[in-house]
C-alpha cells in the first residue's frame, strides 16, 4: 500500500486528532443514543447562527452574477477583500495598512501555514506558549520546522522567562493566540511589552529577526468589555492572521487572511512570499465568493451575548460538580483541571496520559470533551461550550457522575 | 526580515511563477492600454459563463439557510457530496465507489497536495512525463520529494520507455493528467495499458507500490466526441484527483476531490491519509457552500461547443501566422513551437529559455502567453484559449508581427 510510512506512523499516535476524533464519535454517538443523550463538547464549532447581515450579503452575492465572478484572481485575492481586511486590522491594530499588506486565505489554519512556509528553513524552531491548539505542531512540522513548546506559567499568562529561555538562533517565530484556546486568557499590555523586548532583546544579540504571530480569530469573543492588545505597535516584525470562522460562525467556508505588520522590514517582501507559499502550498487563492462575502459583512454587530450566558452557565454547572477550572477572558472555551480520582485517592490526578484517559471516562458518559495534553497542558481538559443553552443546562448530573466514578 | 532563504531564492528563480505572473501583469496592462488591446492568453481561468443549472443551485442553496450550514463539517466533506462524487467517478471509472472512498477538497491542487502528502516520503520521487503542469514541482518539494521529468514523446504521447527508465526504489507516485495540460493529448488505451504494466512490473521486481495519480479536471473538455480512458480497471493502485475548476468555470471557489480506486489494497487507509493530510496541511474542509453547489448539480449539461468553435479558430489564426503546433484532442490549450528566428537566422529557435525570450518578445506585441520551459518543453509555449471569440479573432495580426519581428 502506498502511505508513507511516517505518515502511518503519526496517524498512530494517540495524540494525532484527539479533538477531531471525538467530534467524529459524537456523530456516531448521538446516533445510536439519540442528539439530546450526548452532551458533546468537543470542538470549536460556533452554534451562534450567521448573522442576518452575513446571510443577506450571501443572497446578494448569489443573485449578482457578474462576468467571471467565480473565475481566478490574484493569488493574493481580490483588491477590495484585501481593502477591507486593511480597514478591519488597521482598526484593531491602530495603524494604517493598505490592502497590499493583506493576504487572503482559506481561513487562519492556511495564512498560518502560509506565513510559517515563508519564514521556516528546515531545522528552525517556532515557539509556541502552552496552552496552544494542537495543529501548531504540524503547520510547523510540515515545513521541516519543529514547535517548541514553552510551558504554561500557573495563570496562562505568557510564560515570559519560558519564552526567553527556549529562543535561539533556530527560532523564526514565535505563535501567540489571544483570546486563548484553551484557557480563555487575553493576554494584557505588559505581558505582550515583556514579549517585544524580549525579543528585540535576542535579535540585538543573535542578528535574527524573530516574527511574532498573532493567531486572532476568537479577537471579538471577550467577557466583561475586555479589548485585545494590538501586537503592531509594540513590536514591527509581526502578522496577524485571522478568519471569520469564530465571529460570523462561519467555519466550514474557509475564509480568512494574512495581515503583515506595516513598520516591519522589507514587509512587501515578506507579503510576497505569503503570496507565493498560497499559490504553492495549493490553496491557490481564499475561495472567491466567500471572499466577497467576508469584504461586505466584515463589520456587522453581532450579539455575542449568548457566549456570556453560556459561560455563566458551564461556569456554573463545573462549579457546582466541585470541578476546578480557569474563568474565560474571551472565546469560548472553558479548561478545567482533571479531578483527583474518588476510587483510588489522588494518584490518578497527575501522570501522562491522565487527561486522555479521564475523557474516555467521560464518554462513557457521553460527554465529550478535548483532553488537553495535545495543548501542551498535561493534566486539563477543554470544554467547548460553544453549543445550545440546552445541554449546558442537562449536562451537569453526567459530570457529577463522572467525577463520582473516577 | 524574517522571510526564509530558501524561499526567498525559489521566488526570485527566472520559472517560480511565470504563468501567474504573466496573468497579473496583464491586469496591468490591459490597464494601461485598454482591455480590447490586451490578448491575454496566459491562464487556464474558463471563460465559458458558470451553467445556469450551477447557478440555480448557488442560488438555492444561499436561501436555505439551514442551521450550522457554514459550519465544520469532519474533515473529509459532508456524506452527501462524498457520495455524489462517489458516483461521478463511478461513472467515469467504469467500477462501484463508496463515499468512504472520496475525500472532498480545496479543488484539484489540494486534493494533489493530499494525495503527496499521504505518500511521500523525504527523498522520494514523482515522475511526470513532460509536458506536465508546473506546479506539480512544488506540490512534491512541499513534501520533501523531487519532481523526476520524464522527456517528452515526439507526439506528446506517454513516453513509456522513458517512464520505465526514470522509475526506481525512491519512486512513490507518477502523475498523468489527461485531457493534457498544455498539449491538449489525450493518453489513449494501448498507452495507459503499457504504464499499468510497467508499473505493475516494478512492483513485482522491488516490491514499491507505485501511486499512478490522475489528475483530470480537463476530463469533460474533450473533442470529436472522444472518450478520456479509465484507469481504474487498468491498474489497482490509482488515485483520481480532480475539481469544478475547468467544466463547470468555477477555479475561484476550490472546490475539487480525491477519489481513491476501491481495489487499492488498504484503500480505506489511504483515504484516512488523505483526509489527515487534508487537516493537518490546514485546508481543514473544502468550503462548505460550494460542496453543496457540486453535490446538487456536477452532473448537469454543460455546453462545451464554444471551446470547439475558438480552438478551431485559433488554429486557423496561428496555422495563417506560420507557427507549428499540436493539435488538442482535449482541454483548452495550443501548444506551439517558438518559431525560428527571422532576424539572426535558426539559432534563435533553440536553447534554455529561447521560450521565456519569445513571451517576453510576445508580451512586447501585447501577446500574453505561457512559455514551456517550466512544462519539461523548452521551445514551445501556451496559448490558453478559453478566452472571448474577439480575442481569438483579432490576435491575428501581433502573432504575425511578433514573428516577422523575432
Amino acid at each position: 500500500m502506498p502511505v508513507a510510512p511516517h505518515i502511518a506512523a503519526v496517524m498512530s499516535s494517540k495524540m494525532s486528532s484527539v479533538i477531531r476524533k471525538m467530534f467524529e464519535e459524537g456523530g456516531v454517538l448521538k446516533k445510536k443514543y439519540g442528539p439530546d443523550a450526548v452532551f458533546d463538547f468537543s470542538l470549536g464549532n460556533p452554534d451562534l447562527e450567521t448573522p442576518p447581515e452575513v446571510e443577506a450579503a450571501i443572497s446578494r452575492i448569489a443573485g449578482e452574477k457578474t462576468r467571471g465572478c467565480h473565475g481566478y484572481m490574484p493569488n493574493a485575492g481580490y483588491d477590495e477583500a484585501r481593502a477591507q481586511m486593511a480597514r478591519k486590522v488597521g482598526r484593531e491594530q491602530g495603524v494604517t495598512l493598505e490592502g497590499s499588506h493583506v493576504v487572503m486565505t482559506c481561513g487562519a489554519a492556511a495564512a498560518l501555514t502560509c506565513v510559517l512556509k515563508a519564514v521556516l528553513s528546515p531545522g528552525d524552531e517556532v515557539l509556541a506558549n502552552a496552552p496552544f491548539f494542537p495543529e501548531y505542531a504540524h503547520y510547523t512540522a510540515n515545513h521541516g520546522g519543529a514547535l517548541r513548546v514553552v510551558p504554561p506559567a500557573l495563570d496562562f499568562s505568557l510564560n515570559i522567562p519560558g519564552i526567553q529561555a527556549a529562543l535561539s538562533a533556530k527560532t523564526a517565530a514565535v505563535i501567540i493566540n489571544s483570546p486563548n484556546n484553551p484557557s480563555g486568557r487575553v493576554y494584557g499590555k505588559a505581558e505582550l511589552e515583556a514579549l517585544a523586548g524580549v525579543l528585540t532583546a535576542h535579535r540585538k544579540k543573535t542578528g535574527r529577526w524573530v516574527l511574532l504571530i498573532a493567531d486572532e480569530p476568537y479577537r471579538d469573543i471577550v467577557y466583561e468589555n475586555r479589548t485585545v492588545q494590538a501586537i503592531f505597535p509594540l513590536y514591527d516584525c509581526s502578522v496577524v492572521v485571522s478568519s471569520f470562522a469564530k465571529n460570523l460562525s462561519i467555519p466550514g467556508e474557509r475564509v480568512g487572511y494574512i495581515a503583515a505588520n506595516p513598520a516591519m522590514g522589507d514587509a512587501p517582501q515578506f507579503v510576497a512570499a505569503c503570496i507565493f507559499a498560497n499559490r504553492i502550498l495549493g490553496f491557490v487563492n481564499a475561495p472567491a465568493f466567500f471572499q466577497r462575502v467576508a469584504a461586505a459583512s466584515w463589520d456587522c454587530a453581532v450579539d455575542y451575548s449568548p457566549y456570556t450566558t453560556r459561560r455563566n452557565a458551564i461556569m456554573a454547572v463545573m462549579r457546582d460538580a466541585g470541578y476546578q477550572f480557569a474563568v474565560p477572558e474571551g472565546a469560548f472555551y472553558l479548561f478545567c483541571r482533571v479531578p483527583a480520582s474518588t476510587r483510588d485517592g489522588a494518584a490518578k490526578s497527575a501522570g501522562e496520559g491522565i487527561d486522555l484517559a479521564f475523557c474516555d471516562h467521560l464518554k462513557e458518559h457521553l460527554v465529550l470533551c478535548a483532553p488537553a495534553s495535545g495543548f501542551g497542558c498535561q493534566g486539563w481538559f477543554r470544554i467547548a461550550y460553544c453549543v445550545p443553552q440546552s445541554t449546558i443546562e442537562n449536562c451537569g448530573a453526567s459530570f457529577k457522575k463522572a467525577k463520582e466514578t473516577w
